[in-house]
């Protein structure tokens, strides 16, 4: 079983007859599987997720992409989120039986068939092409309005495509990152120092684990705090490990842990992890899962 | 996703055309995924383990016996497994989205369906129709050899079908059963005594948990002691909650658990009340995981 998803992100939220066209673009052929879809009109964009088969789902994104840039014109693009280009960002996640190098293959393969299209594309994350790309908050700083003037710095010329600024399409950002896993624990405590402490003891930024970013918040609604977490490799840095870490420190200051949330989709290998960590099943593998068997 | 889930016991392990003719009525049109088969020449048996929709299994299941007993003769069969019928015992089992009674509604079809066709049948477990009938190992006692004069007693008439014995095809054992799960937990210690105890403590038959079938062996090979469980129905007596209660009994003893082994195929719903008792993520549900959303 391989499965990529991908998180395409338009310049659209508000044009129903384009939205429809795009997605229609999407599932044309039914070979892929839309998980989730959102619109909105204030940040006029709309967000596309699907998942398959890693090559069907490439096709899929250039179906989407072509019909995008076709349909879409940035000189006329209004919205309150940040972006720089019709088909602004083009995540994506290897969920299951696909390595990151292929899956970077696969974001090359859509960048160069977008470039050749005539739109100048950046590569991001696991697919970046230098340290300072890496992040699509640098990339993208600046927006649409800035980018005529940022394309001509050195440091910003495209990966692929035009190397001047293409006014009707923008930019295109993409590439690989792994699926993330959002993890939160709320604490029996309203003190919010105990839930930043544990956050600053967890985190890769403070001396933490490598692949936990994690900040303390409070539940007004609940009497509670909350250290909020993201886990962007679930495989390196496991969620039992983290649990047990943050129990820990919580029991430093006699503070227990009263729940915990997974938010959003999990992928099942995410799991696999919890069940030999904590039934002690050291060889547990999700291939044992019996719905497994029905996964194309 | 509704999954049905088939475990066909027929009495015939030597003759390979026999076998490949009944493993292609199952698979004819191609509706089913058989996930499992095993024959053996000694036993004299095969059993095919098969999924999919409940519709497509209980279709599958009918053209299997229809073969079955068409190329079976039960006045010619020798071997060690005990047995009493050609089709000799067929448990439909729910994995997911199946209600246990429409599992019985589907196996009493399957009783009915074959009782028309001159086959004697009885229903057990969750499709038994007196308690006395809901054990397996009470319903095949005597096996084919005690079958003629077991007939004839009043607590013994078959559910459907011929009231006498059927010489060519013998008698049909079917119902439904919750999907199993195989857990076992190994313990630093080489005193059987403390596994016959915890063993004790956590099965059903000596004031344990109630869907909790459990003995203690010695692992010869490993210096150690095991807890071997059957855990028959895991949405009721989930299994950290199993985990936690060995663990604390062996504490008794000051031996700690080594580790665990889940053995065979896991229904994904099992691991549901490992992520909500462990990550204290008490909504979690498997419908978050990714994957889910390519399944039939």
């Amino acid at each position: 079983m391989r499965i990529l998803l991908c998180e395409a992100n338009i310049s659209e939220g508000r044009d129903e007859a384009v939205i429809g066209a795009v997605r229609e673009a999407i599932l044309a052929g039914n070979t892929v599987k839309m998980i989730d879809f959102n619109s909105d009109q204030d940040h006029n964009r709309a967000v596309f997720t699907y998942l398959g088969d890693p090559e069907a789902v490439l096709a899929a994104t250039k179906r989407l992409a072509a019909k995008a840039v076709e349909l879409i014109d940035m000189t006329r693009h209004h919205g309150s989120h940040p972006r720089m280009g019709a088909v602004d960002v083009v995540p994506f996640v290897p969920v299951a039986g696909v390595e990151t190098s292929e899956a970077v293959a696969m974001a090359k393969d859509f960048g160069r068939f977008m470039g050749e299209r005539g739109v100048p594309v950046y590569y991001y994350e696991d697919a970046a092409t230098a340290p300072h790309r890496k992040s699509l908050v640098d990339i993208r700083k600046g927006e649409y309005e800035a980018l005529e003037e940022k394309m001509k710095q050195p440091e910003w010329v495209p990966d692929e495509g035009p190397r001047e600024f293409v006014p009707r399409s923008g930019a295109l950002v993409t590439g690989v990152r792994f699926p993330l896993v959002a993890f939160n624990v709320n604490l029996r405590t309203t003190d919010l120092e105990v839930a930043n402490q544990i956050a600053k003891a967890v985190r890769f930024l403070n001396g933490g684990f490598r692949f936990v970013r994690a900040i303390g918040l409070r539940l007004a609604d609940k009497d509670m705090v909350q250290v909020s977490m993201n886990l962007i490799n679930f495989t390196k840095t496991p969620i039992p490990r983290v649990m047990e870490a943050v129990r820990a420190e919580a029991a430093r200051y006699g503070v227990a842990v009263a729940g915990a949330e997974l938010v959003g989709p999990v992928p099942l290998l995410a799991l696999e992890e919890v069940v030999r960590h904590y039934l002690q099943v050291h060889d547990f593998s999700v291939d044992q899962i019996i719905e497994k068997n029905l996964l194309p």
